[in-house]
């Protein structure tokens, strides 16, 4: 296990030990190692010039409170690394884990950002200063809490031209993680009708929201089920591709029943813990039928009973690809689809809730993602390029 | 879980509860159940008159010699059934798993046959009464230690025109679950050149020489290392397709580390326990990689360590489709593919020993079986059409 700045990591998130091939940047820093960044020089975009410091939110351990905006030295584009003037920014689960120090990350938070290159690396190819990108980044390196962050080129796709910088801050993250999901994991096909059934557990957070429009507006699977208890979760998935919603306080399979659903294809645990409900969902999968969590759990997976129907259980996570330097060109094309599906109309914007960046609605934002009443994604949108306090 | 005729399963084969769209012949009678078969009338095929009884071997729970000839009613071919005159058949582990009533069976056990129809049902299409056929069968029906059985048309395909019996026989049940395991769960193409390596837990017995083979041969995997620990078995996965062998009493990651091999794509668990190969495995696993295993477990599989890598994990069993009725046909065709490779000289015979079908043959090999050293496949011979004590 990774020992991260803030001691090791203590959670259920459990990073594999750094081994031959894993990308070196991973490698985090203890806080007793003295950092001496060779200083960024000013350099001069389309816009305005680039000062050698920048501002960020850094956190401490523990509460909201803990979040707090830094002068941090602005990084620089070495490689096939693209720094990114960011304009939009957007909060996930991971970030709120990474505070509580589940599991070690850089000082900076925040992996979700829409924004304008801003200088490139030595070996970039697919992008020139100027260029409108979105990208979700890595573990182990500086978010995108900051008004600049550098980015592996590959791992970036180009943003929506009719979405603002709030609508495709939304949808990096969330977007790659129900891609990896459908795509990568489930095996659907782009290219031809995938038929069967998609459950969804937990429906109305940003993954459920992209799954439900990729699976039912791109993937054209014919039934497409979310769980969702509350109107509003209810009306925002059926909004967003659910052809119909369950309750997932209530049993599933009688729920299933019901709707005269007697297999499921396709099992997504958007929401944990992880080994209940695959217990649950067993018992309704199909023949073959594929179950994926992104839902990390360090207790062991119940999947005695899944064995006569021949199974199968997927980790998904979004972040592995950038963690072990491994097939990053996926993630970019992935993105990349995704803004031509959203400028044909075909993807709308996951986003529910935009803000100035400001250190206070970042802390609701976090509160809202720990209370998981969270619907579609949370956005904050940097005014004047600047982050404040209030 | 099912109750068989030998009271309920007790081992850590754990079969599904029937439910509704199970097919109906799972429904295993108990002993209670009278039994009152319409008496089969005596019917004419190319060869010879079938009379309505047959000699068949059933077994009693417990050591092999509960393995005995019985006198039992001859099937008739139904719907979509065929009667198959059998020629020669196979064993395999779940032979001797039923046997020890680990799990509910029929009483005449077998899983493996080659042979000629005899009978068709009303409905069949894809066969006709002389065809030379092979098929693993169902759990749950008569099994195919006997002189004649019923099996659907679906999952049955035709024999290798320069294949004997015996050949023919060691193929369905082993060639279907490598195939299931490589192409259904690690989505494998037939099409194209499939890139990384293969590890294959086991690479002697009879699913490891038809993986190894499948492999190397047909979906060019460049890289398929098999565990083996003695000369006779390390020849014989060479022979097969294996390009390397590792020792599997020994740290699986160290010898892979020893043969330049950084990280494993597909991993397949064909000797249990699998929990305890799945933690090996996750070590040196490739990102996304993917783990299969053909042994069930009542014990939960123990993933937490997989979810970085996003890695996947799939029971792989064979008898699922027939159990479900479910995609019956993907087996009817998997099976003529690889008859087509057979006769090509791009598979050749999984089968290392050959015998008369005797009572005294079929108990040794459930004791080779229950060794763990039975290399490749184990044929037993009708010679005259007939299965004798001695």
């Amino acid at each position: 296990m990774l020992t991260g700045p803030h001691g090791p990591s203590c959670g259920a998130f459990r990073l594999q030990p750094a081994a031959a091939g894993v990308d070196a940047r991973l490698q985090i820093r203890s806080p007793q190692q003295t950092y001496h960044p060779s200083l960024p020089h000013p350099i001069t975009n389309t816009q305005s010039v680039i000062m050698p410091t920048m501002k960020a939110v850094a956190f401490t351990p523990g509460p909201v409170s803990g979040l707090h905006i830094i002068e941090h030295e602005r990084p620089t584009a070495t490689g096939r690394d693209i720094l990114v003037r960011i304009k939009a920014i957007s909060v996930n689960p991971v970030d709120t884990k990474c505070r509580q120090g589940k599991f070690p990350a850089d000082p900076v938070l925040g992996w979700d950002a829409a924004g304008i290159v801003a200088e490139c690396g030595p070996e970039v190819t697919r992008w020139k200063v100027g260029d409108e990108v979105m990208y979700a980044g890595a573990l182990g390196r500086q978010g995108t809490n900051a008004q600049f962050s550098v980015v592996d080129e590959r791992i970036v796709g180009r943003k929506p031209k009719n979405w603002d910088w709030a609508d495709a801050a939304s949808l990096p993250l969330v977007g790659l993680t129900a891609w990896e999901l459908l795509i990568d994991h489930f095996n659907l096909s782009l290219d031809k009708p995938n038929p069967g059934t998609l459950l969804i557990i937990n429906g109305a957070g940003g993954v459920g929201t992209a799954a439900a429009q990729l699976a039912s507006r791109v993937l054209k699977i014919p039934r497409v089920i979310s769980t969702a208890s509350r109107p509003e979760t209810i009306a925002w998935c059926k909004q967003n591709g659910a052809t119909d919603t369950i309750d997932h306080h209530k049993p599933l399979d009688t729920q299933l029943k019901e709707l005269g659903v007697e297999n499921v294809e396709y099992n997504a645990v958007l929401y944990g813990p992880t080994p209940g409900y695959v217990e649950q969902l067993i018992k309704t999968a199909a023949p073959r039928g594929k179950i994926g969590s992104i839902v990390e759990s360090d207790d062991p997976i119940p999947l005695a009973d899944a064995f006569s129907k021949a199974l199968s259980f997927s980790w998904v996570f979004m972040l592995s690809r950038p963690m072990y330097n491994h097939d990053l060109e996926f993630q970019g094309e992935a993105l990349d689809k995704m803004a031509t599906l959203a400028e044909e109309g075909v993807l709308t914007s996951f986003a529910t809730e935009k803000y100035k960046f400001t250190i206070e609605n970042l802390r609701k934002i976090h509160q809202l993602l720990e209370s998981g009443k969270a619907i579609g994604k949370q956005v904050l949108v940097l005014e004047d390029d600047d982050i404040t306090e209030a």
